[in-house]
């Protein structure tokens, strides 16, 4: 296990809201998150609700941007807010694209060179993170919750369905519900997957897809804006309600009207995702 | 009165939140804003509760950080949030330091050269603004609170003692409360009101002098954490708490154990302010 480095710590909502780095040993790489720990640890552990950010973000965007700590120290809910890719991987062209490399992992294990040194998020949020955070927080290991937003949005989906298990709740605002279908997820997807789009590899990505022969057994919780720039070009929320259907997924879809894809859409509506995950969690 | 350009606008618990541009008269610059429209607005004008933001801090910061919406939204309240100086003033030295010039207006009209030029900050937030605001926006006339941060808490009490016929109600988190005996401060007036200090020029802006000759005819709700860095050098509440005593100003000075100097500590009390300022502008 490796050691985390504490860079700063602020007392918030009477708990604590602390950012750490550590050598992540899937990454290969220093790697950054932000922890809330509500004051209701100090009594023993609490579930933990993983947030994972979308493009461009990092791992205060959520935890500045979204209000969630009011009612995570209301809730007694842990919140753990991972960065969105390796920094710094020296990987040639990392820097280059704002949605390929650099702050756009897509939470996959890449396969393909060079992103495959280094660009394993999907065994980083799911797995590596997890187990660190339960060693060195006050975090119950069997009380897990992940949600995410876009791109994370996608991530926090496909972790939940491939490892029900482990993740006992899981919600997303505005996510990539169909990635193998769009513009971000063609892009990412031939970058950290290579070309060969055969269903075992990228399929294992895409919660529209996976929903063909999994359902978590909890309820999911999804809401879209209507006004989201990006809802008809790379969201495609209508594939995972028809993939929901088609297997029997409980999920509920909600769509708002007039809210956009920002962190004012996703602060709108976060308390009810809190809630959510403290009822499944509970 | 200016125009005004509209730079953004994003649906928000039910609300809007929108950034503006506008030719502020004062300053002679474009100014910037932001402005949460609360959704009980669509039925009629609405209190307005203006922020003044701290050093280095803009119009966005209080709006992005401070996790206040929600409650501005449930309790029918305007946010409105300036810049906290002119930009792009061409005064020489404007860019060089973190706390004089850009960034830093102090909420003073400067006197002295070259800042007189821009600098007019204290006329900006207290006058041009809130007029602009109320031709512009469904906002009560006559029901205005203003409040703020570091350099913005002092800005707001030194706003409301002095127009307190115009601000129904004022508070502050962890403001710099005596100006006049600080380095902030010191370098700050002898720059923009000149190295005369005498009692007429600087004393006008000093929260805890102005109050040894005036009171506001409402209570003050002051904020302060005990862990923060600048309690001892550039804040000194014990002044302010003092002034009040002896003129008798009714002053609620909170002292918050381990809470430091920064919106983690803000979003942690914010809820109290707002309600504060909703029962004085009902």
């Amino acid at each position: 296990m490796s050691e985390i480095a504490t860079r700063a710590r602020h007392r918030c909502f009477g708990g604590s809201l602390s950012f750490h780095t550590h050598r992540s040993g899937e990454t290969g790489t220093d790697m950054r998150f932000g922890v809330f720990t509500p004051p209701q640890a100090d009594r023993g552990p609490v579930p933990a609700l993983f947030y994972l950010a979308g493009l461009e973000c990092n791992e205060e965007t959520f935890l500045i941007k979204a209000g969630a700590i009011r009612l995570a120290a209301e809730l007694g809910l842990m919140l753990v807010a991972p960065d969105t890719s390796p920094r710094g991987a020296a990987i040639p062209g990392e820097e280059d694209d704002w949605d390929l490399g650099t702050g756009a992992g897509f939470y996959v294990d890449a396969t393909a060179a060079p992103w495959n040194k280094a660009y394993r998020m999907y065994s980083y949020v799911s797995r590596e993170l997890p187990a660190l955070i339960e060693a060195n927080f006050p975090a119950l290991g069997d009380r897990r919750g992940i949600f995410g937003h876009s791109m994370g949005g996608h991530g926090a989906l496909v972790v939940a369905l491939r490892q029900p298990e482990r993740w006992q709740s899981v919600s997303a605002f505005a996510p990539i519900s169909n990635p193998v279908a769009v513009p971000w997820g063609l892009k990412a997807f031939s970058s950290y997957l290579g070309p060969d789009s055969s269903p075992s590899l990228w399929a294992a990505y895409d919660a529209s897809l996976l929903m063909a022969q999994r359902r978590h057994p909890g309820p999911i919780l999804v809401d879209q804006g209507l006004a989201d720039k990006f809802l008809e070009t790379q969201l495609l929320p209508e594939t995972l309600e028809a993939a929901a259907k088609a297997g029997g997924q409980d999920l509920t879809l909600r769509r708002h009207e007039g809210y956009d894809h920002s962190y004012w859409f996703i602060q709108s509506f976060v308390a009810d995702h809190l809630r959510w995950h403290a009822r499944a969690l509970a």
